[in-house]
Formats: structure tokens, sequence, C-alpha cells
């Protein structure tokens, strides 16, 4: 139970205890206020190029900087365990999520403990400058929040921000395999509920601004708007948010898949929540995908799916993916490639499931064996498939699916 | 019409002619983005001493310094015509209302427009740090609207905005006699219909963060509850905030009865509203009462109040309200009170209705056939009468005429 929780769960609580040692755990988990972590936002905000030498993120820093822990293998196993199913390649290869708060301490969503995972939609506009997969749909971050729910069957809330978008956003995430059983959908602007307008405000109050314009990384000149909705984004983590999911004040703990970029956001709430009687959400946080260099600038085009798209991912793939292989295939089949550096690796790291192929791959690439070229083809196949495979979901989905997932409804059978 | 206005009223507009220059008028309407008001309200917020040399406020420089305007003789006459009764005292002895914003052009209430009043309310705690006269209930503004409405017979909508204090609140401004069938009463957490929040997000988008700050005189320590309040305040000004007063989009113009230091934050939604279609509000300011001395730090007792009031009244007055009197008998007797510095002349100004007695006290008082202990027992009585006959009205106020006021309801004969 956390220190100043004042109200208690009423679903039976399964203690996990601690297993082993973390790697890159801090002395104490530090909190928005502390100075450390404000001169730490303060980094990221104004100089994250320290963060990204030669381009590439230093993820090591970043959890050493903001005060949160290394996923490592033992947690990954725990996961797995409770989960009763192998762990998300996401999970398994760290090409994803790899950090978190407070999951090793009696925090793991299992099949007892009422859960609710409360995955953030995209902000608005300058909201989340870090976040550069935004038309690399699916989101991965949604896939993965659906693996969660289907593993230890709990459920869902997200806030889709934007009005205009919302709609085609709540596709998207459908699109994912979320079960409408135990799945809210729904927009800071449709859903007004007084409860879930009382949360931000509550939130709001133990916020200053200061801290705010910190969080999303803007100065007093953003409107005022964009520099009071840290706690709009907050407040779903508050369970009391849903009356009409949680309508006996039950305290269900709250898991908030994110991305590493968000950790001060949902600092934020962890700081703020246990002092209006909450438990601190925890948080299970990835890396971003490195940046095909230019993929901002042009959309993937939704129509045709089974021969265009195969192509403008090509395109794309060849075009930017910065390659870690030789510059002659002599020299290239001699030296082998630099995986360190190699960009499509990265993606069929994370885009292929199968655990042997990437092994296979990765080897052959290594000793100059395969060519980048050979490289690039597998993974376009990998990545159209998947895109392939989430706008043929997508296509089934119909208006009447979304009306249903963000209509405000009781969840009956939203655990176990 | 407002230049950017993009919605045009349904009903008739009765469009006045200019009768007269003002005083005061400055060139141009200065709104909140020039640099020009942006100083005002530094200085006003920053070095309120000011514009209160010697404890008194200097309204003429205030009124300079905002760039609005004087109500004149000629301005007063004219609303007194239009409203076919003689003007309230607030407005003919300019004691309390002394200032606007476009009354004088088109933006007048008549019995043809359609009007809206939007008095607001007192802002949480910290908000409105020039309001000194919290405890003298009623609350001389909203006696003021109720004149309006009844001289206009014209809907009134205002919101209360601390939900602890809104329905006690709520008891004070019905008992100023407001008109069921005109008024609605609601907080921005009870009263979270979509529209309304759309309409606050808004103005909050086309707010900056400093700007805010500035308009509530904080800083950037402030909590982001407290800085993202002025677009909550500012967006009862747009009638589309009520669809069920307004169904048809229908356009009326907006008066704001408030007092000068709430110039800025309503100056602010006079510069957003053309942006996203409305109307300008227009304004109408008042002074501040002067302070006794001392009274923020008691309150008068509700109980008994037809002894123990004016008991309470009497020492307050005879304790703290300044004189303008001599320190003698003798000697007041031979050159007369101070009218310039006398408080209880001011207090009986702005509470006796009585334009020949008050004028009479003047006199009596300035000539020193009359003590200030005499003056001070006049001003005891009127405002022990005035408070008296409140706190019968307000005794009056069920609970279920709080809940009729303040139900989201249409109000079908709201004009005329």
């Amino acid at each position: 139970m956390e220190a100043g929780a004042q109200r208690e769960a009423t679903q039976p609580m399964l203690v996990v205890q601690e297993e082993t040692p973390m790697v890159g755990v801090r002395p104490k988990d530090t909190e928005h206020e502390t100075e450390a972590a404000a001169a730490a936002v303060e980094l990221v905000v104004t100089q994250p190029e320290v963060l990204a030498p030669e381009g590439r993120t230093d993820y090591d820093k970043l959890v050493d900087l903001f005060g949160c822990q290394q996923i490592d293998a033992a947690l990954v196993h725990r996961i797995a365990r409770l989960a009763s199913r192998p762990p998300h390649r996401f999970l398994r290869r760290g090409v994803f999520f790899f950090a978190h708060r407070d999951l090793n301490s009696g925090n793991m969503p299992t099949r007892v403990d009422p859960f609710l995972l409360n995955p953030p939609s995209t902000g608005p506009s300058g909201f989340d400058p870090f976040q550069p997969t935004k038309t690399l749909k699916p989101n991965a971050r949604f896939m993965f929040t659906e693996y969660l729910q289907d593993a230890f069957k709990v459920p869902a809330v997200t806030v889709a921000e934007c009005k205009r978008l919302a709609r085609e956003n709540a596709k998207d995430i459908i699109a994912c395999g979320f079960d409408i059983q135990r799945t809210f959908i729904f927009t800071n602007i449709s859903y007004t509920r007084r409860a879930f307008y009382e949360n931000i405000l509550e939130v709001a109050k133990r916020v200053t601004c200061e801290d705010s314009i910190r969080i999303i990384g803007g100065s007093q000149e953003d409107n005022i708007g964009i520099v009071s909705f840290p706690p709009v984004v907050a407040a779903p983590s508050l369970p009391s948010s849903f009356p009409h999911l949680f309508p006996r004040n039950d305290q269900p703990r709250c898991l908030i898949p994110c991305v590493i970029y968000r950790d001060p956001s949902f600092r934020m709430i962890r700081d703020v929540a246990p002092k209006i009687g909450f438990h601190k959400p925890s948080l299970i946080e990835s890396k971003i995908l490195p940046a095909l260099q230019g993929e901002e600038s042009s959309k993937m085009s939704a129509s045709n799916p089974n021969s265009a798209i195969y192509k403008q991912i090509k395109t794309k793939v060849n075009k930017y993916a910065f390659s870690g292989g030789q510059s002659s295939v002599e020299l290239h089949r001699k030296l082998g490639a630099n995986l360190d550096v190699d960009v499509p690796i990265k993606y069929i790291e994370f885009f292929l499931e199968d655990d042997d192929e990437f092994e296979h791959i990765k080897k052959e690439y290594k000793d100059g064996r395969m060519l980048t070229g050979e490289v690039k083809q597998r993974l376009t196949a990998a990545i159209s498939e998947m895109v392939s495979r989430h706008q043929r979901a997508r296509a089934q989905v119909t208006e009447e699916m979304v009306d249903a997932f963000t209509a405000v409804r009781p969840l009956p059978n939203m655990f176990g």
C-alpha cells in the first residue's frame, strides 16, 4: 500500500516479492518536484543532443537522469510467468519497452488484482516532440497494451485528445485488437463527466505553472490550453475519473505504457496521486524507434494496401534507412555489417516476431554473408505485412464499433 | 456588427447613434495584447500604490491605463431612457459603476435586442485580490445586475466557481431578486456541457500562459488550476456555451458587469471573441468600495438579524470608518468635515437611495452642523436596513429554489 493512499482496494491484492535487484536502480524514486528530476527534464528539453550523441539516444543516461529503472531479464520472466505466455518481443528483446517505475513492488498486473491500463494517446501538436513514429501505423504502444490486456484480462482506458482526429485514432486503436468488453476510448471533449473534470482540477491545483511548462517542454509563450494539458492527460490514471467503470469506488492500480520521454509527465501524477488518496500509477516505458530520416514528411497511403504499401515502404526503407553495411560488396563480404549503427537491423528486431530468423539474419549480416539490400528487402516485407494486416483490421472497424468503444458504459466483465 | 463576427444575430438589432463624446476616451480600444495594456496590468499588479496614493484609488488613471471609457451623464441618461426608469444610484452618482467598454456603440441593452448579462462571481482564492467588499453582503454587483435584468427583461447567466460555496453564493444571488424565468446560475463543475468545455478550450488556445499569469496577477509558481482559470471565467460570455438557452445558435450580445480590476480579464475575451466568431462582450465596470479598515477579518453573523446586525455594523462603522470630521466638536462646528477623505459619507452615498436626504447630509456635515457620530449613526441604520432586508430575502430562499435556478433548462420567456 502506498503511503498516503487513503482509499483501500476492495479486491484481493497479490503482493509479489522482490526477486532481484534492478539494473540502474537509483537510491530512491525521484519524483517530479526534486531538483535532480527537474534538472533532468531541463536537460532533455533544452539539450536533447546530450542524450543522443551521434544521433543515437543514450537510454542508460536517460534512465539515470529520470530516476526510473531498467527492465532486466528477471522482470521480463516474472511478467511472462504472471501472464502465462511468452514475453512480447518488445519486452524480451528490450527493443521497445525497456524501463519502468514500480513494476517490481506489488504493482504488477496479475489475473487476481484489479488493474487498469492507461496508455496515453498522442497529444496535441507540440505536446510530444520526441515521438517520431507517428506515421508508422499501427501504433506500437497500443499493440503492446493490447498484449497486456489479453494476457492479464484487465480493462484499458485511453484518452484521445484531438477532437478532429479522435475517431480516426480510435479506429487505429480498435484495429490493434482491444477487447470491447474491457476497453473504454474517450476524448477529453466527448467525455465530460463531472468526476473526470473534478480530478483534472484536483491535479491542476497541485501542479505549478512552472512545472507544467517544464513537462510539456514549452515556455510562457505557449497558449494556456497546452500548458494546462498535463492534468488532463494525468487524470485518467485516477480510477475515480470513471464512475461508470468503478462505481463502488474501487481502487485498481494503474499501469501506464508510455514512451520514456513522457516520464516527466507521469512522474507528476505519481507525485500528486497519493496526495489526493490514490495509488501511484506504475509506468512501463518504451524507447523511440530510430527515425527513418525524412519519414515525417510523407504519409503512407491507405488505399490499395496490398500493392501500394509494399512499394511505398520499399522506397522509404531503401532511400532513408541508414546502413551499417560496407561501401562495396567485396568489402562487405570481408568485413560484414556494423550492426550498432545499422537502422534496418533495428527495425527488423522491432517488427519481426520470429526469434530464430532474427538471430539468423543478424549473424549472416554481421558476417558479411547477407547484403544490406537483402536485409532491407526482408525488413520491407516485415513492415508491409504488419501494415497490411493492420489496414485490413482497420477496414473492418465500422463507425458503429467506434460508437460502441467510446460509449460511456459499464464494462461488466472487465476483469478476469 | 463587430469585424470578425461570423455569425449574425437572428433577432432585430437597434443601432443607437453616438450622442456625445465620452470623457476620457482614448483614440482606440486597447486590447489585451498591446504593450500599453500589458504594461498597465503589470503596474496594477506590481505597484498598486501608484494607483492608490494616500489610500485613495485614482480611477481616472486606471481608466486611462486600461483604455476603457468613463461613463458620463449623457450615457447615464441614455441607459435610463432605454430602461424607462430612473438610473440606479450606482450609476447616477458615479459611486460604483463608472466606466465601460462598448456601451456606446450599438451594444446597449434594449428591450428589442437579445442581450445576455454575465456578472462574474467571486473567483477562487487569490484570483481577485482587489475586491475588499466580500463580507459586505449582499453583493452590490448582483444588485445592480438585477436592476439591469428587471429594466431590460434580459437573461443573466453567472458562474460560481467554488464548489463548496456555490450553493451559499447562489442563495445570495437569488436573494437579490433575480427572475427565475431569465436566470441560470451554474458552476464550472456542475455544468459540464460539452459546448461550454469546448468554448473554454477554444479560448485557452488563444491566450498565452504569460498573458494568463498577468491577468490573474500571479506568477509561474501559481498552480496550473488557477493559471488556466481565465478561459473558464471568459467562456460564459460566449452564448454558444449555453445550447439549452440559445439552441438556434442565436448571438445575443453580452454585457459583463464587473469590478474595474477585472478589466484585463475581460479585455482578453473581448480580444478573443471575434477570432472565434462571436461578438465582443461589452463591459460596465465598477469602483471598489473604500475599505473599512479591518473589515476583512471579521464576518457579520447571519443569526438574529434584527438586533445583532445593527450592533455589529455600529461597532464596525464606529471603530473603523475613517472620519473626515475635526478633532473636537468646537473645531468641527467651525470648519466642517473634509468630505474628500471621509469614509462614512462615501458609504452613505453608496447605500442611501434617497438623493435629497443624501444631499442634505452632505451639506450639513460639510458645514459642521452635523457631527461624524451622527453621520455614522445614519450610515449604520442604512447598512443595517439593507443587510436585514437581504437576510430576510435570503431566508426565504429554499434549497428547491437553488435547484431550480441551477437546473440546466431552457428559459422560454427570457427576453422581453
